[in-house]
């Protein structure tokens, strides 16, 4: 777990804006802990209908700061357990102005709450049993999705299918440690008087092997799915270079044209170059355009700044649409990438932009070669541009079975890996005829590491499984 | 009445996000209108129970598009007349997420829900009653209060402290105008008979003339208070300006760090100088260092670019801080100000900075001279410096009495200044003995334009007072 947490682990009222500091229709503050209806209602015109208020309803009124009337607002009450921390938790709805909101706010502090640490709510819920670590995962992945296929990929996760996927998983590996317990235990007892036969009886025979080998085989099916659960979550570089005069421009303009969907800003960045997001199937795509680097006279020091930038992008791209002149007017030819485009050829898609210009239209695929044909200007060949972008993407990164559980985090991609090196390194030890007592601290590691995944406190429970089967009195 | 409102007169279901589309905690999406609780629990996981729902209540549960999970939700249920639109209401209280509320959004639509028109939860809420226009326009003054003095004078009309005054001083105009009415009426009743009769007994005698004469001295009250409430609503452009090596932008630094309370970002948006937002006496300052103004070798294009923006800002600002070296090794002495600056001297302040380069002390005030002195290294006089700010700012602006009524928007101050010049007009023709009939249509006008105010009716109203006042089966 986090050691962070451990930090955190009080029950005092915080309160903090759950809404973006922004002009908008509305905002909420949240608030939870001792006290937080008593404390609430003690800034709020009208204590008693907070106070007598049964959770889950909502009650009108003002906030107030000393007698001045801060803003007319919605209060959600919640009596725990029944609320997202399951504490007391008031919800306020307020307008959305900046002002109100810190009016609010310090009205809050003057009764008595602090300001709550980041994800001090959700660690609440977690430590109240509300949900395991998986789940409080998801709900940041979730509100940093960008596209619709990464919020289902979390929402799949807040419903608690990578949870259930690895309690599953522990479960089998408890059962196979609990199996290789038990032989020890059995063997301590009754076969000490015949020295040898430890050894002899536990060498290369893991109970429940088959058990173990499924469980392996299910973690590596998780770690798998990661590299495509975080290219839909993060998103993939994708960088559009080629020779000045084929089109890059245009074709930058047009996908972003045909795809808006993703909203994003980062306010005080500013760029030498133009990009966007958009969506390629489901996939969140930062588009650079380097055309827009800029460059001056040959030899000046701005061009080669504009070219380092450029190298910098494409050597960190994850795919480069590589752009050529392919009208038939065009002598653009070229055998071979030129030497700034990286080494992988995967990593680039060659296209020969205004192929538009070539008639009869059968020229077309014949002046296109082995690049692809597509013309910014009339849209012909970007729907096939747009799957080879998806396939570019998703090669080497696995299956795109979006709904089988797969793990969300960097934190879970740790573990799940120590689980299945513990597990292999069994496996193999097994293979070698070690003996079990060498073993089981391998298969304790890997239930270890699936527990702190959940957040489970590991060794409590799993005593409690071995020792439910074991014969009754013993 | 805004004909715009016009357009939007229907109960369809309408649906839209109240908060910010961006990563935060949570957002709320709004709906109300007919059959707006049985459209949402048609996306909702536990229909009945947000059916049977009472009003004020919350709802647990998820969004569902057809058979997918959108996300976990809290549905909070409002039965009209107990709602903010007067509407049976559902707030959807979803995770922060951009693609969370774009994902419920596309559930609502398929539902039946359209996007809402701007302002169409409080256009519904005042035709329904639920507030009148000046504080239907106080909850958008709220959202972009910069200030808690603005938010503050926001929350005063939301309260109906206008809504108050403009009703009463309306009332006082009826009942002008029905006495007017009432004496026209018997005058062409009784007084037919004799010819020259009418027109001697109502020139000149405006009857209840205090009355007409208190309702427009309120009226200029009213008036007198915008440039203060537009203040500090929109802000203030505050300037610094001066020789080079003065210390501008030092001076800048100081008054940025000693106030961040104003959260202001415009995203997109680049300049060629550096300003920040601060809050100064409750006043938004928005205050520009022309230092930042890039400049070049004299004669250069560049420098010439940034002396045409200097001079458009000082043209703009509100306030200039003229600032000198008033440190005591330096000549930077002057007569008069340089000729960029504006002729009104109100809108300057001169300062010396670097006044704690004086030994000793008592050289500082002798430095100074009519000039404010001031040190951004040390703070000293800083304090002084705001006071003559806001004094500054507050100048030929009235008042600051900011618990009276006063006018938050364009609008209003137009129907205000509408109805003082049609009585203004009207007290002009009975000061000349003009007859009534002459003089009742002015009256008619001014209390028309404050019922527009509120967004009343004028007509049906009216007349019910001016009947009321007859007596019985006349």
């Amino acid at each position: 777990m986090n050691p962070l947490f451990y930090t955190y682990g009080d029950d005092a009222p915080i309160a903090a804006p759950a809404t973006p500091l922004a002009e908008c229709a509305l905002a909420v503050i949240r608030t939870s802990g001792k006290n937080a209806l008593s404390l609430a209602a003690s800034v709020f015109s009208r204590p008693p209908a907070l106070l007598e208020a049964p959770g889950n309803t909502v009650v009108h009124g003002w906030i107030l700061d000393k007698t001045e009337k801060i803003d007319e607002v919605l209060v959600s009450v919640y009596r725990g357990p029944r609320s997202y921390t399951g504490e007391d938790s008031a919800d306020i709805s307020c307008h959305g102005g900046i002002a109100a909101v810190q009016g609010v706010m310090r009205a809050l502090r003057r009764a008595g709450f602090r300001d709550s640490l980041p994800g001090e709510f959700t660690f609440r819920a977690f430590m109240n049993g509300k949900l395991d670590l998986t789940r409080a995962e998801s709900v940041m992945e979730l509100v940093s999705a960008k596209t619709d296929t990464a919020r289902s990929r979390a929402v799949n996760r807040l419903r608690g299918s990578l949870e259930q996927e690895v309690r599953s998983i522990r479960d089998q590996l408890v059962q196979v440690l609990a199996g290789t317990e038990i032989f020890l235990d059995y063997a301590e007892d009754e076969f000490m008087e015949t020295p040898g036969a430890l050894d002899d009886e536990a060498a290369g025979r893991l109970p429940d092997r088959g058990l173990a080998e499924e469980a392996l085989a299910r973690l590596r099916v998780l770690a798998r799915s990661y590299p495509m659960e975080r290219l839909y979550h993060e998103g993939a570089l994708v960088v559009i270079a080629g020779r000045p005069n084929a089109g890059k421009s245009s074709l930058f303009n047009l996908l972003l044209k045909e795809d808006r969907s993703i909203v994003t800003d980062i306010p005080g960045t500013t760029r030498d170059w133009i990009e966007g997001w958009i969506a390629i199937e489901g996939i969140p795509v930062r588009l650079v355009d380097t055309a827009g680097i800029r460059e001056a006279e040959p030899g000046g020091d701005i061009e080669k700044l504009g070219m380092e930038r450029s190298r910098a992008l494409l050597k960190e791209a994850d795919l480069i649409l590589y752009v050529l002149d392919g009208s038939c007017r065009s002598d653009d030819d070229m055998q071979g990438f030129p030497d700034f485009l990286p080494e992988d050829p995967k990593r680039i898609l060659p296209l020969r932009n205004k192929v538009d210009l070539c008639a009869p239209a059968a020229m077309r695929e014949q002046k296109a070669g082995s690049f692809l044909g597509i013309s910014a200007k009339t849209g012909w060949g970007i729907p096939e541009l747009t799957s080879a972008i998806a396939a570019g993407l998703t090669l080497d990164r696995g299956g795109k079975e979006g709904t089988s559980p797969g793990i969300g985090t960097e934190r879970q991609k740790g573990l799940i890996q120590g689980a299945i090196d513990s597990l292999e390194a069994a496996l193999a030890l097994a293979d070698q005829g070690e003996p079990l007592d060498l073993i089981a601290p391998l298969l304790r590691e890997g239930v270890h590491a699936l527990g702190e995944i959940t957040g489970e406190v590991s060794t409590a429970d799993m005593l409690e499984v071995m020792f439910s089967r074991f014969c009754v009195g013993k």
